[in-house]
């Protein structure tokens, strides 16, 4: 799985991410999935504020995680994101997180994203833009 | 959808959980479902705490969620929750969180829980309680 | 302490807010004093989407915490909240948390607000309106 | 201020630390310091969990925190760390945040921590090792 993803954003477990059972409060990975998500938009050069300024915002109206193994205070996680699907109004990122210290998987996950007018919150198409910027990333080599 | 289900729990939305996009930050979903299956647990009769009193802990091994509309800053939602399904060493509990003031849906979602051992973290069949206390709460009238 | 506050939010702890060390996080309890400032201006008559109805934002400026005793899972705090004085444009709100079960105090703290112009960011005189029910709540009666 | 403190962690604003005004919410700079203050302990060579297994825990009992100015998403806040004064049992350390891109001072604290017995819970001397390792990190030149 690991090799699918070109991307990945390491983020180091907060003690305020853990919850009394000792691990990683099963919420908190949808925020590791949405930073890594944001540095993915990096990553392929169309940034959440690329697309705001270009007069679209992003509503998500889907998450799912699987909880594969826990994770633990201060325990790196690189967290994998690619772009899975791209429909007319919509993008599904897939994540996957693995310990940086032994490559355990951690947690898989989508979040499906809508791209809309900010006026009138409908959906619209994903930009161009956006689907050159992950074409190009996902399909160069290396 | 509604009628389905016995249980709810009113949540109103603090502003700490909201984000930039002036609404409910997608993340914090889930520690609404969570905290709803908390007291739907009371509610039923059979707590996380009776739980671990008996010897058995629990660990999330997925979740999902479909946002269906925006809630905002101080909006009652009226999260319900329920067992959807029981099996051996497995529990799918449903959501759906409607806003208190007009009903409108909010987001719907699942969180599939194991029963574990404490000490060697596997997997232990979900005790006869639980499955009791499940079924006469969802099987009684009104 | 507890008698000079007519005010409080009753508010029970979620899993999400506790940490490996298996009570509420310290973080948690700005969230806590936050969310019973919110319910203290609706108890007085004066709510924020008043204020900001009314031409008005509050930014903080000023937050401390001081960690009495250990709250845990499901506990109910009882969080009290006063307005301590009210200066050009500030507001000092106070604060003390304690359980609902045995009166045992867990926190008190402080945040204090600027009231501000919303375009500008500059701060403001607090206005009459909130001054009043501020006045009127605190000095009434029983 | 900035030269007095020889360490600092990066933190990048995540959407999720954000809130409807736009900026970050208050209560998420306690995460910020409290992070800083995890990394300070690695750099200083006696790290949370060098403490834990010398049979020494921590409790906070005080926080305070001064908001200087809004940081927003996706902004590198700097958070500076340091203790400031050792006690018997309570360490006070100290934190500067200021914006990466332009050193903008964004927000200063303090977090006081007691060390104690991890079965009484009682305050106990902070351990030698702990005061060794601040005073070499903080008085070796560059």
């Amino acid at each position: 799985m690991v090799d699918k993803y070109k991307f990945f954003e390491p983020l180091r477990v907060r003690f305020a991410e853990t919850d009394l059972q000792g691990h990683v409060f099963f919420g908190e990975y949808l925020t590791y999935f949405d930073e890594a998500l944001t540095q993915y938009q990096h990553a392929i050069g169309c940034t959440y504020s690329d697309l705001v300024a270009a007069g679209v915002d992003m509503f998500y109206i889907r998450s799912e995680c699987d909880y594969k193994s826990r994770a633990f205070f201060e325990e790196v996680l690189n967290v994998h994101a690619r772009v899975g699907q791209i429909g007319n109004s919509s993008v599904t990122f897939e994540f996957a997180a693995f310990k940086a210290h032994n490559d355990e998987l951690v947690a898989t996950g989508k979040i499906i994203a809508v791209t809309i007018d900010p006026e009138t919150k409908k959906p619209v198409r994903v930009p161009d833009e956006f689907r050159g910027a992950v074409a190009r990333y996902e399909n160069s080599k290396e």
